[in-house]
């Protein structure tokens, strides 16, 4: 929903060229609701009214825009005014927004850069993606540790301008490897002692990552000791830069929807659902479809199989879908516990006896509690009463085939190194399927030729 | 995995009361860590070493145990000694963990509070689960807004022991109505004009949320603003607490988790799927077994309906399954992104008309190529080539059926105020076997009445 309060303003402004107001309009609220009170604009006038805020402040704003509205404002505006934006950017945002642009407009951009942050740039482009090196921001405050707390907070004056986050305050030593951290907190609460040195006040054992580390693991870290921020080293030690509390709120959205996605069996999207182009989306979902298709083949050959069983009894057809969907619904329940609860590190594989049993114990609860409903519609629908209870013990034997399905295919990927969430429900549902067609007609033919249908007719 | 590194290092400092030792245990690393390193020890062993803590250190390690240890030490240890714990720690973690306790304890413990922490207590329990008011804290850096710069670096100095996060200074007025807000940083970066006003230097529009609004929307503005803690206020504008950057997280990921476990029709746990006790956790999957059990059911009456067209072609049995796993797997792709892109903010409900024009044509791309891949399937199993032409035009019709009913119904129930992930994958799929298995055996009679098996011969 666009925000049209201030847009008849915003215009009138910007055709009388108020300025002063426009200034105002710029520094009055917060960033974030200065950039939804210009949705109306068109990104070229959006950047001319960003002209009358000061760099730092255009620079935050514009973070705040659509992402096609940024990339329409940094590939149709004047190319000297954008470097200069560049410039100012928080270096994990400016790599991220690089990489969607046209790669002739990026090299004139990145000519017009100093030597020092092209560098920088070409730098942090190199890390793969999903990596902590790929989130981190190299703005981060470090201070060397033979300071004293009054020279470092006048020294932070300083820095603060141009930092994204001032939090934590990095020691290091003159080559850069990283001896300790002070929260901005203790550096406040030691105002009292402004002589004390950061090497006497700094804490020594830094949580902190390799560049190399997966953003995914950096966020369960980040939320395990509750930081609002994780300094990242090379192998050296040496410190490269820091995560922010607001990258690692967007990773953990990220891989929770990337989880949530394959658990349903679709390709993670890289762009929102009403953004990825229709054969993007078609391709992502189209290739799971056809591995399912496969497996429900073979569901259509075991039926082939068993073609004159039905053939002479052809109510049982009636309970196929009935019964593979017992067993595919309790699988998936199954598979999406495991999945997600393995994705916040909540059972390791070392738990999976412990599983295993949960898993048996919840198929027999589980399995007598639909085999019970099924016999009552047996008994409706069969034939003869005694055939009915073919329907409850073939749900039984299938839901506990469903659990244990759902639970040891995640642990069995995730043991093999692969995505546990690859095990996606209807693939679960897709195995299910064929051995509860099996189950069914097995227990049916034991059934039949323990009581053949004439007996069953004289009892 | 425990940490068994330091664990009879710790033991023995405890056996031989090597004090000093302990004290320097408890501050040397990350609280986090020490309390990693204190794993193996038992929660009453535990407490001892804490006992060489200060109480705001103690009470910080003290958080980062598991649920059950801080339980036994709070419900076995001397009653005086935990009230002082419980004193010290941070509102909304205090406000939590007792929730968990035996109410006799709960109460004693009360009694031995301060009247105005005990006060404090027992108005945050007061706010619904899952409202900005159950997870917020009352500790937070208020100042008032004639207070100078210098003024306000010494008082946050005294404050900030006490406090949980100094990053945001809350502006109020003398009845603590929420007037702006200035950030450490920025105050930092004002150092050098220590008489300015906060008054001068706050920003007025606070971002700030309601007590009573849902914890799930609070996170969403914490994400979109980039914000380290947001303000909670009441009806009338006084500012009641603040919620922190890893509550946010902490929500973030509790919400994600339980949007996928509705999504793979489980009812959320509250705990952990190894400590949720056996019977809830039968009880969360087997209310929506059943519920499925009975839409499943239907589909045994359809097929009794067309028991007779089955029994004269028994081939058709086959592609049962396939066709209506087909149907459910491009149905529950399509609710699992429509549901998680509502829950991400990505998808209004305004966009309808734009979801449905995508997902028919997804169904219609999906749907040929799946039915494309049905039809030589059908060739090679249906008695006439001509017949198997049934496969592909059902298969397009049920993946259209199941695209539109898998984007539609969760839209429907967010438009009924409803949780749109209780239009789970497997509901979805349900309500698609049941269509699927009506669009089969239609497109099938109209193909017999059409080309009756003798002209089929004689073609």
């Amino acid at each position: 929903m666009i925000n049209t309060l201030y847009l008849p303003e915003l215009r009138e402004m910007l055709a009388e060229n108020r300025t002063e107001e426009m200034a105002e309009f710029c520094t009055a609220v917060h960033a974030g609701v200065t950039a939804e009170f210009m949705e109306g604009l068109t990104p070229s006038e959006a950047w001319r009214v960003l002209q009358h805020a000061e760099p730092f402040r255009r620079c935050e704003i514009f973070g705040f825009f659509s992402e096609d509205k940024q990339l329409q404002i940094l590939e149709g505006e004047d190319r000297q005014e954008i470097a200069q934006l560049i410039e100012v950017m928080s270096p994990d945002d400016r790599v991220d927004i690089l990489e969607e642009m046209d790669q002739g407009i990026v090299d004139e951009l990145l000519s017009l850069l100093s030597h020092e942050e092209r560098r920088n740039v070409i730098r942090l482009r190199e890390y793969p993606d999903s990596s902590a090196g790929s989130v981190m921001t190299t703005d981060v405050a470090k201070l060397e540790e033979h300071l004293t707390v009054s020279q470092a907070l006048a020294e932070l004056g300083h820095q603060a301008e141009e930092l994204e986050t001032i939090y934590y305050l990095y020691v290091v030593d003159e080559s850069d490897h990283l001896r300790g951290v002070v929260s901005a907190k203790q550096l406040v609460r030691s105002i009292v002692q402004p002589d004390k040195s950061l090497e006497e006040l700094m804490e020594e054992d830094v949580v902190k990552v390799d560049a190399f580390d997966d953003q995914e693991s950096v966020a369960q870290i980040v939320a395990r000791y509750d930081l609002l921020a994780i300094p990242v080293v090379d192998r050296q030690n040496r410190m490269l830069g820091i995560i922010t509390h607001d990258d690692v709120i967007d990773v953990v959205m990220e891989e929770a929807q990337e989880d949530v996605q394959r658990i349903g069996a679709v390709n993670p999207l890289e762009e929102t659902y009403l953004k990825t182009p229709l054969l993007t989306l078609g391709w992502k979902r189209g290739m799971w479809l056809i591995i399912l298709f496969f497996a429900a083949l073979l569901t259509a050959f075991a039926l082939e199989h068993y073609e004159a069983r039905i053939d002479q009894h052809v109510w049982l057809v009636m309970f196929i879908p009935l019964v593979i969907s017992a067993g595919g619904n309790s699988g998936g329940q199954s598979s999406t516990l495991i999945i997600s609860s393995m994705a916040r590190g909540e059972i390791q594989l070392t738990d999976w006896v412990k599983v295993v049993r949960r898993e048996i114990a919840m198929g027999l609860m589980l399995g007598s509690l639909l085999g019970l409903l099924g016999w009552g519609a047996g008994l409706f629908l069969a034939p003869k009463p005694m055939y009915a209870a073919i329907i409850p013990i073939t749900i039984l034997c299938v839901v506990i085939c469903g659990t244990l399905s759902g639970s040891l295919l995640p642990l069995f990927f995730r043991r093999l190194g692969l995505d546990p969430a690859l095990m996606s429900n209807p693939f679960v549902a897709g195995i299910v399927d064929i051995l509860g067609i099996i189950i069914y007609m097995s227990v049916a033919g034991v059934f039949y030729s323990l009581y053949p249908m004439a007996e069953a007719v004289a009892g």
